[in-house]
This record gives structure tokens, sequence and C-alpha cells, in this order.
């Protein structure tokens, strides 16, 4: 019930690097990768070493520092060019984090303020600026959790989709950070760990999460929610989002959206735990959110395994979107957000 | 739009043992598998070797048969002795599904029936009842398909769920066999194949089954189906059932239950396809189907490949129930029967 042994840091800065725990090990490996240029962390990124948009968006930030550090003899303007072609390498290494484009942007426009300032200076902000990034999102995660936790009852089945924990952000995670810090709170809780086809998100990094925590959980394959919802075994649900519409409908990994018809079924809160920067209030609803569709290789394979007869046709978004109407609360940093989802979300801007 | 494509032989008698279709290879190999005792097949059912209910009642018609053929000198006495003891033990491969009960008693009865002949007599008996549940259940498949399709726009877009073809039947299945009859009747369908975790039924044998037969379809995960139907892309829901209730709460996969909750929030068709002998009217409800919990590795491994932390705890019940008032129709060989479903499932019997 302490927090000694839930610090799972996805990702840390060691003096002159940054070090990484390489998720594509896990569960079955715990390998950290030292990350000392630029170009390998581009590749961490792409190749999904590192992932969860949080995450990227801090990952990116100080390689960027790893980028401008080795830039030397070097008056302003050239740096500058050398800070824009860094900037727009990184942001091509996943084109879709929202959080990477902004985390670049933040650390260019420090850039600019300082431009009257002596180049190592400018390197040294830049540095200072990327650990902002980290420790922010660690306070903003911790926020929601400690919030999000009010929610929980005592004793409490919590069922939750994909992964939304340390791994994917600086530290805690999102709806993860609710659950954790219920735990932390002294609650009894047992989680519902979805596996989350076809990429295992929950049953590889989740289920790694919670056991090194030591939270109590078992993993249970998507389809058994009716089940569990019908005999009385969850209490509540919680997921996180990669993006929330103005009118507070929300797209999330596939599977979310079963689950919130499911839960309001049952009569059962649905609720949606995220850092602020993920509310889009320029999409005026969720029809407006693009869907990625991803390689079908990923429901008919397993690692180079075939699951299915060849050359069959398959179809696979990775995303799908919750209508405002089946989500209970959002749990934010600000606060626990209820309906009227429209109005209510927007206050928080203001 | 011919039946020459479709004529899956799961399991087939032949002279002095059962070849079966060695389903946990499917669909990378098609291994033929011969029986030649009841230890043998008990194995076959327990490991899904064989699986679908009709396909375990044929099953364990055969095996009944291997199991007493080789009884010998004995009086009758002893001789139903060792067939009530071969029921029990085949019995207890799967508890779920009701025919593999049903195909044991109707042997028991004809074996009583015989008491006074002599015990070869009996045997041959045996083996020719046997055969009959077998043949019966090709034709009931059949009617069942030529009842269901009628149920099928001339364009349409169908979901199911696990395999209830020709591999989990005699021949040509429950749900499937509605759906191999549309196709040969010339309706232009799209199957939704849900993969069905844990065990991958339908990625592995129904996408097999339907590739074979040359009917146009798409694998998906399981958890898209609600966003398939949000987008109005499923026209009905078809699955097959593995118990049903005189009340007509149906057991069936996992996940079923998802689906008919789902289907029910959007105004989509859910159909239940069966045999009549899948119909358990000693049970009242639902609540009194024994569901088969089965072991984690399921979940957690991926053939020898394991896909979870070590040592964690998992939940994997392998079937769910769909309360009546969920499902739109039965499919029976007898015809469609609609609510109220107590009243005209006991008609059936009448």
């Amino acid at each position: 019930m302490t927090e000694t042994r839930q610090a799972v840091k996805s990702i840390e800065w060691r003096e002159d690097h940054v070090r990484i725990i390489d998720q594509t090990f896990l569960p079955s490996r715990t390998v950290y990768c030292d990350i000392r240029d630029i170009g390998q962390m581009w590749d961490a990124i792409k190749k999904l070493k590192v992932r969860g948009a949080p995450a990227i968006g801090i990952a990116a930030a100080y390689a960027f520092y790893l980028g401008i550090r080795d830039v030397r003899d070097i008056s302003y303007p050239g740096f500058r060019i050398e800070a824009d072609r860094i900037a727009e390498y990184l942001a091509s290494s996943r084109p879709t984090a929202v959080n990477l484009k902004w985390a670049l942007d933040r650390i260019l426009v420090t850039i600019h303020a300082l431009k009257d300032k002596p180049i190592e200076e400018i390197k040294a902000k830049v540095l200072e600026v990327a650990k902002t990034i980290h420790q922010e999102d660690i306070r903003t995660c911790k926020q929601i959790g400690l919030n999000g936790q009010e929610l929980v009852p005592k004793k409490a089945n919590i069922l939750t989709h994909c992964n939304t924990g340390g791994l994917a952000t600086g530290q805690y995670g999102t709806a993860l950070s609710m659950i954790f810090h219920a735990h932390f709170a002294g609650k009894k809780i047992n989680v519902w760990v979805d596996e989350t086809r076809p990429l295992l998100q929950g049953a590889r990094l989740t289920a790694w999460e919670l056991n090194e925590a030591e939270v109590p959980f078992k993993l249970v394959i998507d389809s058994a929610s009716g089940h569990l919802m019908k005999s009385g075994l969850v209490d509540l649900v919680v997921v996180g989002t990669d993006r929330v519409a103005a009118n507070g409908d929300t797209a999330n990994k596939i599977g979310t959206y079963n689950l919130s018809v499911l839960a309001k079924a049952h009569g059962i809160p649905f609720y949606v735990a995220l850092p602020l920067s993920t509310i889009d209030l320029n999409l005026e609803h969720g029809d407006l959110i693009p869907i990625e569709e991803r390689d079908g290789d990923e429901i008919t394979h397993f690692g180079s395994t075939r699951m299915a007869p060849k050359k069959i046709q398959t179809f696979n978004p990775a995303f799908d979107v919750t209508p405002a109407e089946n989500i209970t609360a959002f749990i934010t940093e600000k606060g626990i957000i209820r309906p009227p989802f429209k109005e209510n979300l927007r206050k928080l801007f203001e």
C-alpha cells in the first residue's frame, strides 16, 4: 500500500543521456535502453520502444537536447536552422502523436525567446524545458490519480482496457493512475485487465505494471466484460483516451465503445481519465475524429506465427468513438467533469 | 454458389474407427486423426481436437461404441454397468454442451430396450445409433440453414462469433449453415468473422470454412463489433449455442452476451441457430447452466509463446449466458421460433 513498488520509469534523464524501458521486450524481459543521440531516439519512437502519447512527448523533448548538444561553433541563425531541422526530424517519427508536436513547439518557442543569449546557455535551457515537460506530466498524472481515486469505493472491482499507465506517460499514467492511487489509499481493489486485442497492451503492459506495483488484478479476454458485468463483478470502468471532442465524444482503443454500451446497460459508471491536453475543442463531435485503420497482420499473426488462413480479408480499425452520453464523467488534473460536457469541458480552458 | 466446395467432414466413421480433423492444427495444416479407443476420444474432446456442441455429440456416440466394443464375456447386468460407466466418463469431458449428454442418454435408452438380446447384437445396434445420430445431424443442419437463410436480406452484412460450421457439426453447421445457404441462394452477403478469443475458432476455423466455400468475409477482432454496428455495417447477428434453457436463455461462447447487448442497443436482429437437441427443457433458466472455466494459459500463451507476465491471475470462462429477451428468434430444423420462447420452445417437443 506504499508507492515504493509502483515507480515504473518508462523514461529517465541520467546526467548525459536518456534511459528508457524498451517496451517491445515486455513483459518477458525488462530491458533498459540508454539513448545517447537523436537518431537512436527517433528509432525508439518509430519502433514503439517508447509509446503512449505523453511519453513520446517527453522522449522527443530530451531527444531535442541530445540533437542540439552536439552543435558547436555556431552563431544563433545557424543554431536556429539546426533546431528547426531537428524538430522536423523528430516530428516525422510518429506523425499522429499530438504531444510530440506540442513538446517540440514548446522548445522552439524557448529557443526563439533566448536568441540573444550564448548558445551554451540556450542548450542548457532546452534540457531544463525537457525536464519541466517531464515533471509536469508526472504531476498531472498524479493529480488525475488523486482526483480519480475518490470515485473508487472502499472495495471495488475495476475494469480497464489497453495500457494507460506509467509506461504511456512520465509516471503513474491516466486511468491506471486512478487505480494506483486507489490502491495507495488502502482501498481493496481488484482490476479486470482486458488483454486488448490485437496488440495485447493490456496483457503485455498493464498486467506487467500492476504486477510490479503489487495491485491485485486478473487478466481477461476483451469479450468477458459482459459476463463480468452481468455477474455483478464490475463496480466501475475506467479508460484513457487519444482525443476528446468539444461535446465529450471520446476516441480510444477499439473496444472502448463496446465497454461503454455494456456499462450503460448494467448501470455501471464509465469514466475516462485524461490530461487537459487531450481535449480538442476545435472538433465539434466524435464523427469528425479520423479512425486509423491498421495492417491486418496485427490480427492474422502473432509475431511470425500465422493464426488465420492465408490471403484473407480483414478490417482492423485501431480506435472507436464512445459518444458523450455513455460517459459518466471525465477525470482530469483539474477535477472531475460531469455533464453537460460541452459546457463543462469548455469551462476548463477559460 | 454451388455446394461443391463446402463439404468439410469434421468426423467420419471408417469401418472400425473414427477419423476426425484435428482442429487444433487448423488453419495451417489439415491433420486427420484416427481414433481407435474411448480414451483417445475423451482426450480429443477435452483438448478441442473435435469441438462444437453437435460434433461432440456425434463423437461421443461413436466413442461409446468404441468403449463397449471391447467389453467381452459379460452378461447383460455387467454390460449395463460398463455402459453407465462409459457414459459418465464421456460426459465428464465437457460440462456445458448438452448434446454430449443427449447422445449418451439416447444410446443408454437403446441399450436398455435391448436388454434381452445378445450382447454382440446390442453392440451392433449402438454403432447403428451413432451413425443415425450423425446422419440426422447432417439433415438437421441442412434444414436449419434452409430455414435460416429466409431471414437474410438479398444483400446483407452478417456478424458471427466462434465456429458453428461443418467443423462443429456433422456437416454445414448451425449459424454457418444459415450463412452457407444464403450464399448458395445467391444472396450478396459479407460475413464479419469475430476472431473469438482466446482460442481463435473464428480466425482459425470459421475463416477457413468460409474461405474453402468462397463465401465473402472479413476477419475482425471481437472488440470491433460495436464500431461495426454503430457504423451501420451489421444487418444481423447469428450465433450457435451449447445449451438453451426452457425459457430461452442461451449459453454460448464467451462474448456472445456482449454481442446480444450491442445488437439490442443498435436495433439489430440477433438470431441463435441450433438443433432441437441443444434445448434443455429440464433447465428452467440460464443461471442454472454450468459454465466451464478453462485454463488461464489459453489467455496468457499463444502456442508456447508467453504473452503476459509470469504467475499472474486470470479468469477464463469459456461461455456466457444470453438472456432470452436479447434474442430475436431461434432458428431450428423445425422452423423459426419467436417469443414467447417458454411456450414456443415447449411446443416443439409436443
